[in-house]
């Protein structure tokens, strides 16, 4: 099932309108890349619905958000709900300011999101309108773990039914879930909180799964949330003793463009519930 | 010949200003300091003017293009024409907005280039008011291939001759002319497009070559086209089995930091038509 | 000493608020996570105050500068100072415009920095109103050797007096001084000034090690700048033939991941005066 998600991406070579933050975007387009997809950057707010129309999918990521933006970031999503393209939101740094929490809320009141994608911290400032968000990093008081995972699936399944999208809530364990399923994913590993961005990355990617898989995004961003932490795996295996975190983010990347569907299927740890 | 070009540019260390898209910049700018030469990226309007002429030369890149940063690059390109100072132009993603083939266009009529180097895509929607920009990549329909060299050929001399500046359409097959000479260039290595920004770096690099040879630009942008390609061999050949398009972008860059002029020499593949 | 600067900011991960330029803002936020920090970069005015009020310390890059994010400096400044916070001052290019050297010199007067860290040609152009800044590196003529040391120990123990902040000058041979107490540093490899932005990274780490040593900025400030350097000798070390500066940018930032107190102890090379 998650190997028809990959191997979609990598026929049908989606093109990704993204309207994201200037620290991690060499990263983004490099991964979008690396998938078998294709990214374009764009936030003026006068060429913003144009670019928007001609890709098949859409990632906001309000990371380093400003005035001039934020408008893009508003006639970006309506054109694409009007045209039926894929949205995905990454609302990096909810919690952390007034402008970007209203930033976010002020987006999915506006626009229909397709997948909602943040650490811990973010999605309950979202859902909750309160949370502890930590600069751009979740709190560990935030945190989805063994003994809180029914909590937190219950959290997610209800701000997905409120809002409409697939949720996924990215960290130590993550959860994907729409309204009534949800996958817990095992994937991943610690190192990867030491890389700035794997978060970002893994929106433009979940972009790429959700518009090569349209009817299936549930499915698709579970599929681009198992690959990355696969990846994260597979990259640490590579590292030397004299490798960090520059090298570890590389070998993220390079995963990435090597990772099979029948690798994704086999490596893949998750329960649905 | 082109073996001279590259030993200018190592000698000369000429400084660049960029004014480019936030997706690249820092390959952009390391790869200018790979090559020998120096980068310097400020793209405020105040400031535009005074940075384009403390430098030898200048790079325009569409990419990421703003209300904001539009009148800065018209003031540098003017400033720098004033100065005779070498300027490049790389519109990325012209065809694919209205703003950015308007933006390309205005640029061409106001300001003199050295040289304009785009893909297929970009290089027809500015000569012939149309092209089929797939984002900022070019459509198959485009490429240059054996089959239409000598058109694609003949195309590249007459929109030389209409601007005044050396046209490198880079893709599978380079082309890079004047409006009577063009070098056919068959270095390179298709993997160079799983990478983001292949394009603005040789546009980078080409303005380093131009103002490091500013009485030869037709053999400085051809040189700077072959090492790039040259580059992208080498590198491509470094590559063990788990490496992907994150280390294959180091490597590129690594072997612009260690190209002779010898090596360019020798191993540069072209005929001149 | 040195050493006991290194484990607190691993003890204490400080946030760090970055406001700073698009060339190189990746490699600063890598570098924070590689030494234990944690970085946020905003700098929108609206959100500037309350991002920096939420972080431990502010480092801020007047690289790619424009009329947006000045505001967001002066405003980041202004509450830094207020809530007692550690900021440090990167100004990059001063001397290479008006603009920059305006900025800078508006900086300084309004807001009480912490420490001030620029290559030669950036601390003469502040302290003397004149410099020779070549674009955004250090003109020669601006140099400290050997020979000149003492009379650089001397100027930067003067522009420390005056701005209140201690003062790096980085080069070849780097001065960290307050106004009695100069540490003149040796680590470092001249392959550094191969690689874009490693003055930015320093910054950055700096802005780390002064966050979580707020008692002693001096000694804080001169563990950053020796850390960095050795990693630059460690770095260097690791090179194969091939490597070029695009491998050695991301050993370096490897080797701050992985340097202990221990190592930055035994590997600083310095002499105080």
């Amino acid at each position: 099932m998650l190997k028809e998600m990959l191997i979609n991406v990598r026929k049908k070579s989606p093109l990704v309108h993204n309207i994201t933050n200037y620290v991690t975007v060499n990263d983004c387009a490099n991964i979008l890349l690396a998938c078998g997809g294709s990214p374009i950057m764009a936030d003026d707010v006068e060429e913003a619905a144009e670019i928007t129309a001609i890709c098949g999918g859409l990632n906001i990521n309000i990371g380093t958000l400003n005035a001039r933006t934020i408008p893009a970031m508003h006639v970006a999503g309506k054109k694409a709900n009007e045209l039926g393209h894929p949205v995905v939101l990454d609302p990096v740094g909810a919690g952390a300011s007034t402008l970007r929490t209203k930033t976010a809320n002020d987006l999915i009141r506006e626009i229909k999101f397709t997948v909602i994608r943040g650490n811990s911290s973010e999605i309950k400032t979202l859902a909750l309108g309160a949370g502890t968000t930590r600069g751009v990093d979740a709190d560990i008081a935030d945190s989805v773990t063994k003994d809180n995972l029914e909590q937190a699936v219950a959290f997610a399944k209800e701000f997905s039914k409120k809002t409409g999208a697939v949720v996924a809530i990215t960290g130590a364990i993550d959860i994907v879930a729409d309204d009534k399923t949800a996958y817990c994913i095992f994937n991943g590993h610690p190192m990867m909180s030491s890389i700035t961005g794997t978060g970002c990355q893994l929106s433009a990617l979940t972009a790429a799964y959700v518009t090569a898989n349209p009817d299936t995004p549930l499915e698709a961003t579970a599929a681009a949330v198992c690959a990355m932490g696969i990846c994260g795996e597979k990259a640490y295996s590579r590292l030397s003793k004299e490798d960090g975190n520059a090298t570890y983010r590389n070998y993220i990347i390079d995963a990435v463009y090597h990772l099979s569907g029948e690798e994704l299927e086999r490596l893949a740890r998750y329960e649905i519930r």
